[in-house]
Order: C-alpha cells, then sequence, then structure tokens
C-alpha cells in the first residue's frame, strides 16, 4: 500500500458553471469543505478564472481576440483545412498557441481570453482560502499548451500564490557529493500536469488538489508563474525556423546587392 | 478526504545502486513487494535503465558521446562559462540538451546516454513484472528535459510499455456538445511529471508508481513514447532562431551576388 511520502491527487466535485463576477474563494471553499489541509495545492484551471473576470469575447472576434493578446507572432502556419496556426507571446510571455485564446467549454458564440494577472488572480485566491479556511494552501492557475517539439499538450502553471514554482537544487549535490548545477525542476508545470490526470478536460471538473508537497507552500509573495517564463535574450526559439530564415534571407539579399553593387561601383 | 477517484503516487523506497547487467523486472518486483495492482503505472527514471544496460563512457569523452547521439544540432549557444550548450535531435528523435547524455548519479569519472531503445525497454519491463507478479501495470521510462520557452526542467516519457502515452479526445466533445478539435493531452508526459513530484533528484528513488489511471493502462503493443516525437515536417522549431537566420542570410547573399552579376552582366 501507498506509504506516508505519497502524493494524493484529487478534483473537487460539485463546482458549478461559473459565471463573471463568481467569487472563486467562496466557490472552492463550499466545494473544498473541510477536504483541505495545511500544505495542500489548489490546481485551478485557468478557464474558470477567466470566466470568474468575464473574459468574454464574441466569437466572431476569435482572430481579433487573438491578435490583440499578441505581443510578438513567433510562428505562424497554414493548417490543412485552410485556417492558420498562430505561435505568438502574448501579453504575460508566455508562447503559446492562438495567445490561450479558448473556444471550449464556453457559451456558445464566445470564446474566452486569459485571466489578466494569473499570478494575481492565484495570490488572490490563496490568501482567501487561507483566511477563510485557516489552513496555509497554495494556488497555482493552469493552462494547457503545446510544446516545441513533442506532440499533444500538457498542462502548465501560468499563475502561482504562494507555491514555490521552482525546486532549486542548484546548490545541491547529487547523491555522489557533485554539485547539480544545472538542474532546476520546475514542480509549478509538474503540479499542474499530475492535477490534469484527473481533472478531464469534457468534464466540469476544474479544480484538483495536490497533498504531499506541503515544503513548497510557503508565502503569499513567491515568485509567480511569471518567472517560468524563458526571457527573450535568453531564448533559443524566439522565432520559428522558417520566419528566422526568412528575415535572415532577406538581409542577407540586401547585404549581398549592396556589396555588389559597390564592388562594381568601385570598380575601373 | 481525498475521494476515489484520487490519484496517488509514491515512490518505491529500498532499490539498490544499479549495475550494469542489472534485472530490472526482479530489482523492481523486490521494491514493490505485494504493493502493485492492476492498473498501475510504473514510471522508471531512464538512468537506471541506462546503467542495467551498462551505457556508461568515461567522462573525458562526453563531448565525443553527445556528439555521437547527435543526429541533428537544433541549436547551440556559448554559455557564460565557455561551455557551449548544444541542443540536438539524439537517435531517439527527441530534442533535448547535450543528446539527454547525464553526468549526475553516476560513477565518478564517467557519463551515462540514453538507453538504447528506451519503449523496447519500457515494455520488456511492463511484461516482466505482468507475468512475475501477475498484474497488469503499465511502465513509463522518464527523462528530464528542458522546455524552448519555459526555464527549468519537467520529467518526460521518452519511453513506454502496456500504457497510453495520449489521451485522445478529439473525437470527443466539451461539455457544450462541441467537438474537441485539437485537444490530445500527452498523459505520457503528465505521469513523468506527477512521478518526478515523489523522486527527488538528489535521493536514489528512481521508480514511483502512479495509481489510479488504470484506464491508461492495455496491450504491450500501444504506441511507445517514441509517437510523442513530433515529426520533422510538421516541426516548426527545427532550428533555433539564430542557426535558421543564419542560413536564410547565407543563402540570401548567395542570391543577391548573382542577383546583382546578373543585372551587370546582361547590361550594355
Amino acid at each position: 500500500m501507498p506509504p506516508r511520502t505519497a502524493l494524493t491527487v484529487w478534483p473537487l466535485e460539485g463546482i458549478p458553471e461559473i459565471e463573471a463576477g463568481a467569487d472563486l474563494v467562496d466557490v472552492i471553499a463550499r466545494a473544498a469543505d473541510d477536504e483541505l489541509a495545511h500544505g495542500d495545492i489548489l490546481v485551478v484551471t485557468s478557464k474558470i478564472v477567466s470566466k470568474a473576470e468575464g473574459r468574454f469575447v464574441v466569437a466572431d472576434d476569435r482572430e481579433d481576440a487573438i491578435t490583440s493578446e499578441t505581443v510578438r507572432v513567433v510562428a505562424s502556419r497554414s493548417t490543412p483545412n485552410g485556417a492558420t496556426t498562430r505561435i505568438v507571446q502574448n501579453r504575460l510571455g508566455m508562447v503559446s498557441a492562438a495567445a490561450g485564446v479558448d473556444a471550449s467549454n464556453t457559451p456558445a458564440g464566445t470564446v474566452l481570453l486569459l485571466p489578466v494577472d494569473p499570478d494575481a488572480s492565484a495570490r488572490a485566491i490563496a490568501a482567501g482560502l487561507r483566511e477563510r479556511l485557516g489552513v496555509e494552501v497554495g494556488v497555482i492557475v493552469s493552462d494547457t499548451l503545446g510544446r516545441a517539439w513533442r506532440e499533444g499538450q500538457t498542462d502548465h502553471a501560468i499563475g502561482a500564490g504562494g507555491v514555490h514554482v521552482f525546486e532549486d537544487l542548484r546548490g545541491g549535490t547529487d547523491a555522489e557529493g557533485r554539485p547539480l548545477v544545472v538542474t532546476m525542476p520546475c514542480v509549478g508545470d509538474e503540479l499542474a500536469a499530475a492535477a490534469d490526470l484527473v481533472k478531464g478536460k469534457a468534464s466540469r471538473r476544474p479544480v484538483a488538489v495536490v497533498r504531499g508537497r506541503a515544503d513548497l507552500v510557503g508565502a503569499l509573495d513567491l515568485p509567480g508563474a511569471r518567472s517560468i517564463v524563458r526571457p527573450l535574450e535568453k531564448d533559443m526559439f524566439r522565432l520559428g525556423a522558417d520566419e528566422a530564415y526568412a528575415e535572415g534571407f532577406a538581409a542577407g539579399l540586401a547585404r549581398g546587392r549592396d556589396a555588389e553593387e559597390e564592388a562594381f561601383s568601385s570598380g575601373p
């Protein structure tokens, strides 16, 4: 049987459909009843945070909504059905398809933007639950993201409140005593992934509880999920290969023409 | 308290240091004792599979080892300490730093290559445990990977035996009845991530059990983790931005010179 070191992950049942203006602390506290304990981490699907914030946009404006959420286009490609997939960096710094604009599980005729500030939302929910229930819990706001080189999607942390998103082992040593120089597990993303295994995409179970990593729960002013976003200057994939090639080609073409002109104009 | 739908994840204790030639079915069966049940999924760190396969290389050859495991360089960049980070596609198709060549938790003076065929290893372990213990279990072989746009690392599935790596919802509908067209959760990677939360990098707990998703366990000939690798023709990030720009620039420069030469040679 599972020993004491086990991690347990379960969905909160009975979360109602979330409307704009809903008080998520109240909704989660009621669904959790007396289930929550010190050190529990709640993983809240960003969709219900967006809904509570009223981030609905009429569906005809989906492409406009993506554009307005986009800070920078990373890559785009036509799909077989004639649509265009846009991989973009959004105003939160995240790189994802369609800027996180979501068209599933939303009222007919609408799409949903990401929360305004998922870290602030996570902190507010954590603070509210701590005060109301008297237990120190952490909160992750999760979103489903694709990956550069891997098929399918996994859930990731896009907001965090009162929970460490990295387990920083860089000062530690391995079992042989050698320094673990580059290892920095992104436990925020791993918590989101674990929670997705019990949520189910098609059902209404948007909140899961992860119990067993109370060591990751801490002060409300811990760095948020924004700290997971790799800064542009460290990003080796800040542009798609086709897009970077095209930029390079245009620059090379201009240089080549200039060089030849110079060579001819400086000739006899 | 956690309801019946909970996922439970725990590490197997008492796994000894693995030597070349070790029988992992025997090692895991002994450590698991009578803990395993029908539908359990074992997540086995690739490091012990590599060790059992004797994939050690003397440490002086680390750079050579990376090169020999590399099929294609995706991107490279100098680090502040003068070393070079190479993001490469390895012979398994995976894109990762240093081709998965591992220098932590290995005997002094050695580095470790990835298993020869992690899907085959996962299937063999699953088959062996099923036969020996009489319970239908699945096996994921996991590795720690960085991500394109996100800091830190998370564990991913690089081998799978007897377990679905994707939860295919593409034929399903959301709670509003609309088709879930593009959603294909990579549960293989999510299982690996969940398991990492109980393993700990610095300790010797290389195997975790995930209980509660027996629906993902199936035939030993299910597609392996190789199916997670995005084919090159669908990969928008098959080259780093700098590398693609440089290729484009060189091609553009050549074209520009040719065009100018043609323009001048066809002149009066």
